[in-house]
């Protein structure tokens, strides 16, 4: 990355991991855990034990990295917490399921102030809190040698109530295609930050804090949809997982996406930094928005609006007839993050 | 850490997760993360679904970081693997569960070598075949642009077959200390790698790919033990840990450690190293032995070997009335990691 070192104040050394020590560091973070209403054991012993009424588990585990997913002088520690934790809690949402707990594995430098994990914790905490979920284990090490950078990797569970999962194989032609949730917000807001700008406010929160539409995701499940993933990757990239693995085409129209999704501070930023805002709305991630396909004819739940529909063309995803790959290009982007550049 | 940088093989190029990309490297290592008999969606989307017979999950994490958990040129990648899965394993063994899944989390450089992932997600699946387990999702991201280290963080999911968890709590006066497992063989392994040797072979596999005792631990719940975690940290350490959270003294009786623990190539390797083989078993870690207490007069499993007794004592550990820190400072060693040193 080509960016400098991100200029945090210097930790006080008094208040370091290094000197905190790990077994002072977990008693302080396991402080602001929260309470899981479904642990039968919590943190503090080998492993936790949940209840699971569904008599299945959902479960998925995403990895966010400073310098790439974060960074310390554009987020506060409640933000990072916050924003790890949506990023699995989405994952969850995304299969029909509502999360119950959560773990986190986390590496960081000897430097680190513990003041600031907990901040991270405090944030987890509060993302989780609405669900009766929270932390309820987790494992603190050294970051590497030759690495003065956070690494924290949280898994999710969740619980389906009933439900059958929803997975991303189910879309089928003459299914209609609908979101719930921004799309292009987190990403307008990076933009700013990247100019060096902090707002406006609403682009810059949706970056530092998603909100994803937890409660739209087992409301599909209970709709009959069909097929559904979370949008962590944009648009284009993640409808694309769903037509691939589905084994569908999925048709997008521009004019249902340009007219619902480009919102809010979207226009005014996209004509201050001469962009597209369009191309935020397609490509961007990080809002984990919910992309789903509906049986034709069913109603769709609150919150989910229709951005087109699936035909039996050659798997993959269009917009107004012309291919992901070509629309993003045409904007200047490419469909998906490329993590390994 | 002083240690230079390990000498590994350079990867061949077109290998490289940097060139191979994410997709085809989560394919390539989706293929070798084998079938977990529970699951009802396994990797691919966006969480798992994993049927929990118990109607409760049990569920840790645990995270490795290269250059302070292994080294690539004194571990294979499958060595990682099983290293990465057994961490783990143990801490369900120790709540008397069995074994269901795993989930990865991994953040590697974009220079790392696709097929070396591959062996790791082989060394894994090994680890986690007995259990009729398997490795059932993860995320894969770029390590943070100031390291070319990875970090593994490793989930698993257990099931405890309608037995009570067995906690850190539950020790009480009067009860038997038994140990089931190796103690101190990995680390006389690492004191041999660290001198540059590679034999004897024994203890440099004990290192490699510690052997926990998995079966011990349901059948230490099935007999009845009253508190149980896993030997990570050294015996003096975790022994610790089980008297803290219970309020009770364990008071260890040196002949039977001495007797019972000092076997396979401790004499050997202590001898020609000039060390104290009882140090490596009261102190050595990373074996994941279980340490557990019984009721008096319970009868032992199989593979269980009493150490000593439980008394009401100031909390604590004491090896023959000697404080657990004075036994490990008269043999040169502090008990248990310190994690940020």
């Amino acid at each position: 990355m080509s960016r400098p070192r991100p200029l945090v104040p210097r930790p006080d050394l008094a208040d370091t991991v290094g000197v905190v020590g790990e077994f002072d560091l977990i008693a302080r973070v396991t402080a602001r855990a929260g309470t899981a209403g479904l642990a039968e054991v919590g943190p503090g012993d080998d492993a936790a034990v949940l209840r699971a009424p569904d008599g299945r588990v959902v479960v998925c585990t995403d990895v966010l990295v400073e310098g790439r997913h974060f960074r310390r002088d554009w987020s506060s520690a409640e933000d990072v917490g916050h924003k790890a934790a949506a990023a699995n809690l989405a994952d969850i949402a995304a299969m029909g399921a509502v999360p119950t707990a959560l773990l986190v594995g986390l590496a960081c430098p000897a430097g680190t102030s513990a003041s600031w994990l907990e901040g991270v914790a405090a944030g987890m905490a509060a993302e989780c809190a609405p669900f009766g979920a929270a932390v309820v284990g987790g494992d603190t090490v050294a970051s590497a040698p030759d690495s003065d950078s956070v690494v924290l990797s949280v898994t999710a569970l969740g619980d389906l109530g009933g439900r059958a999962p929803v997975t991303r194989r189910g879309a089928r032609p003459g299914d209609v295609v609908a979101v719930a949730g921004r799309l292009g917000w987190a990403a307008c807001g990076l933009a700013v930050l990247r100019r060096g700008f902090t707002s406006p406010a609403a682009a810059v929160a949706a970056h530092r804090r998603p909100t994803p539409p937890y409660a739209a995701g087992p409301a599909a499940a209970d709709a009959g949809a069909t097929a559904m993933c979370d949008v962590s990757d944009g648009l284009l990239a993640d409808a694309g997982h769903l037509a691939a693995d589905s084994g569908v085409r999925f048709a997008l129209r521009r004019a249902s996406l340009a007219n619902n999704f480009v919102s809010g501070p979207l226009p005014q930023v996209a004509a201050a930094l001469g962009g597209n805002p369009l191309a935020w709305v397609l490509t961007g991630g990080e809002d984990h928005a919910l992309v789903a396909t509906y049986p034709p004819g069913a109603e769709l739940p609150e919150g989910w609006t229709t951005i087109g529909s699936v035909d039996d063309g050659e798997p993959g995803v269009v917009v107004d007839d012309v291919p992901a790959r070509q629309v993003a290009a045409d904007m200047g982007e490419v469909p998906g993050h490329a993590h390994f550049g």
